[in-house]
């Protein structure tokens, strides 16, 4: 499937909605635990979710507009948000998150982007030389991944007690 | 985490929520793709969960409250929806699952169940003795699961398009 950025925004505006009939009002239970040391629980990803809408899509579409091969990407901080989401609960995230997902999908809007933008160049710290197609494409893939990353995180709390099902359930032995 | 009724149904609830918020209206590109040869799209994801609550959840609750190891479950029929979705859109899909999940769970809440239910025990033709327990918990580890494989296979509609994003983006390298 090709870049299209119609299309893409379709999925970029419901990511608020999705995480919030996933999410909201749960017990700690489902929305607190994770897959064992050093893995992230559904808070600690919609926190990462939230910071990539403070620091990370909008400004780098910025920066690549800007043109200027000698500016590259800050560094995206994987684990900004352990101190970021401390004393708030996900309720809290999901209503930051939407709202900054709202405010950027409008800024996005405002660009009015045309095929003649997306193949502007920008620099990433480790990657190198990137689209603002390819950047707007993993916008929307890093959506979809983390959903898919919170459901496995919460199935996952059932491991031992689906019993024999397991064996059935891919989803549980990754 | 222990199973618990409640806490498990307050995710089987709101499933139908989740599925709306991620698939209503979105043009086939996103709903109707798969991941290669053999492999299901978003649609057929559906349709498959469709199939369980009109075939396998309830019908093998009930079966394991009469509370005879003669009785075997049904086998589960994984492919039905390929036959059965012929013809519906993924909107029709979605109407028909969120009013059988609802009545799904009328039925399961008049069951009353109680922890002496729990560990009764059903023939299962191809894993052997299962609890309710267990069968209930797969009910909502099922769901979550087929939830990560949607997001998943719309994901990686996008694999070619994020560019170098690729190796960041373990998604879309399962």
């Amino acid at each position: 499937m090709e870049f299209n950025l119609q299309k893409a925004i379709l999925i970029l505006e419901r990511t608020p909605a999705v995480l919030d009939s996933l999410l909201r009002d749960l017990p700690k239970d489902w929305t607190h635990r994770n897959e064992g040391e050093n893995t992230w629980s559904p808070f600690d990803v919609v926190g990462h979710l939230l910071h990539g809408e403070k620091t990370d899509w909008i400004e780098r579409t910025n920066i690549i507009l800007q043109n200027d091969l000698n500016i590259s990407f800050t560094p995206f901080d994987r684990f900004a948000q352990f101190e970021d989401s401390k004393g708030k609960t996900m309720n809290n995230l999901l209503d930051e998150f939407s709202a900054l997902r709202n405010a950027n999908l409008k800024i996005l809007n405002d660009l009015d982007l045309s095929e003649r933008n997306f193949t502007l160049i920008g620099r990433h710290p480790n990657l190198g030389k990137v689209t603002l197609k390819q950047l707007l494409a993993s916008w929307v893939a890093h959506d979809l991944g983390h959903i898919a990353q919170i459901t496995r995180v919460m199935a996952k709390q059932y491991k031992n007690e689906v019993g024999p099902w397991k064996e059935y359930m891919s989803i549980l032995n990754k």
